[in-house]
């Protein structure tokens, strides 16, 4: 890219925040929002604090040539909400923090912040600061989501035990599929499948009404969202929670779309579901004996978790059982932010 | 930088988070911290949350060249303590999400991380999360500090009124000397001077204890700290709070050790008082009724303020008066994070 000629062509980053955060909403309880050295925020009694950061950096979470710049602003967002309704927490107030080329196409830019913005409306979360710093690299969407959850229901990892049946949310593999066809040639895959498998990887939907709900339904132990991989993601909960899994392969919820997508392009829509990564769908643990209360879920939301297998003691190990009754070890295997996928 | 043969001789991504954050000291209040998809906190009644984020960008915040590896990691939490300090209020909880080319020198990253977690232990603050991701471009150091303040409390930039006494703590320009000194030929300047100047630039002191100090005086109308240079700053707290200014140039305090580098070097003090930022000093306005308050602070926190003029009526502007009496308009100059230095 060609630098400007003259620095003070360009706008200057007062005048960039004042543009991308204007007349942004704000929730009552934000008291001080974008325009001091900090946010001020009042809190409920009775309600903790969850909170938690996530960055996209171009080129390794995202492309241009991809996705449109919503798409990538709506999605950096999501992938944060989405670890806010891993903990059953609602989000509330987002930071977001830009590290940009000083010559980055403004055009681009307000776009992603509008796909930010966007996003922010749509699930009530009020943006309340941020950053803007330089880089010469590739532009970081960095953003910390604060949640609030009601004093000592927040679901964490750790709350497993053997015996209770795993769940997952959604389809698994539909964002592998999405981005493989963006990497490959997916001119033999059925147009339909394509778009829907690529709506999945560029804009995924954070589970923020299934999360509070499960919280609320008092059933679930321990929660997690799916973001590295549904292989790599149980062993965090199995690590945690210090207990082993057996995971029914047909049990594994595929769409599909992720299925028509895999054959054309002669993938392993299964693999996708272990280890493809960028599902943003919640993985959670029901006890046994609370496992009813999912029948009281909203429906739209009772039919989106599908069981997939069991917790198991600890010395059985984390296994994946197949359709005729064998079974192995279920590689550890998915997306490492440095290393890249890991088998 | 080479690229080793095989990624999986590198540690991954999750080996790293858990050497980086062994054993993190918490607080009693950190319900869950590292290792879930995200922390929880309990808040306590009657307090507000105050939350800032700041990044800092290899070869535009910081070089290697110039400062330890442990400097680095002080000055990018300091930072961010500096902003919850300007609200006067206490910074409690921090996430540290950290951008990296994937061959990093490891050495080098742990001991950065070493220095924010000693500079957080020093400020009673807990690193409750973070984030690692891949970037091809420069490390970014990218932090989140949540601070507590007494509900209504908290000291912004739109309280200032006419009349209020402009305070600044501490020493204006000395960052600025420090950063002059790495850059340019410093052999002329005194060795002690040299090495004073450097430390306010490596390693800046956040003034939390001033600014708590300053919040329970109930004499401070408005407050920030001076990151960008003073005169941009305090264009910040005459915009905010609608008023102007007029400052006595021979009242901005200096160090000898700032004066003396100035004169080695051929620069202007003053100039750097005014606009060379990353001061880190803290910024107010004080009511005329309630200056005798300031007496009353703790004698170390008492001769630490230094009055350097008046809040005055907006169409008077914003004006700096010289010696000999005469004044012109004060240029809104500073450092601009896209545009570089703006005069």
């Amino acid at each position: 890219m060609s630098q400007p000629a003259d620095p003070s062509d360009r706008p200057g980053e007062f005048e960039l925040i004042a543009r991308l955060t204007d007349a942004l909403p704000l929730a009552e309880d934000v008291v001080r929002g974008v325009g001091d050295d900090a946010a001020i925020l009042n809190w409920p009694a009775g309600q903790q604090v969850v909170v938690t950061c996530d960055a996209q950096v171009e080129d390794s979470h995202f492309r241009r040539v991809f996705s449109a710049p919503g798409e990538i602003g709506r999605k950096a967002l999501a992938v944060n909400l989405s670890d806010v309704a891993a903990m059953g927490a609602r989000p509330r107030f987002a930071l977001v923090s830009l590290i940009l080329r000083p010559d980055v196409d403004q055009d681009w830019l307000e776009a992603v912040y509008a796909g930010i913005r966007a996003q922010a409306e749509a699930f009530g979360v009020s943006i309340i600061g941020g950053n803007i710093a330089a880089t010469t690299g590739p532009t970081c969407l960095d953003i910390t989501v604060i949640g609030a959850v009601p004093t000592g229901t927040a679901l964490r990892r750790d709350g497993g035990r053997s015996g209770d049946r795993v769940y997952v949310s959604g389809h698994l593999g539909a964002g592998a599929a999405g981005l493989a066809t963006l990497q490959e040639d997916a001119s033999e895959a059925p147009r339909e499948a394509v778009a829907e498998v690529r709506s999945a990887y560029r804009d995924p939907v954070p589970r923020v009404a299934l999360g509070e709900v499960l919280r609320e339904s008092g059933a679930v132990t321990a929660m997690m969202d799916i973001s590295d991989g549904f292989a790599a993601d149980l062993y965090h909960i199995c690590d945690e929670s210090d207990v082993g899994a057996l995971i029914e392969e047909q049990a594994l919820p595929l769409a599909p779309a992720t299925q028509a997508v895999a054959e054309a392009l002669g993938h392993s829509a299964v693999d996708w579901a272990l280890s493809g990564g960028d599902d943003y769908q919640l993985l959670f643990a029901v006890a046994p004996e609370r496992e009813p209360a999912l029948a009281g879920l909203p429906p739209e939301q009772r039919q989106r978790v599908h069981p997939v297998g069991w917790l198991t003691a600890p010395e059985a190990g984390v296994r994946l059982r197949h359709a005729d009754g064998s079974s192995e070890v279920l590689r550890r295997r998915g997306w490492d932010h440095l290393r890249g996928h890991t088998s």
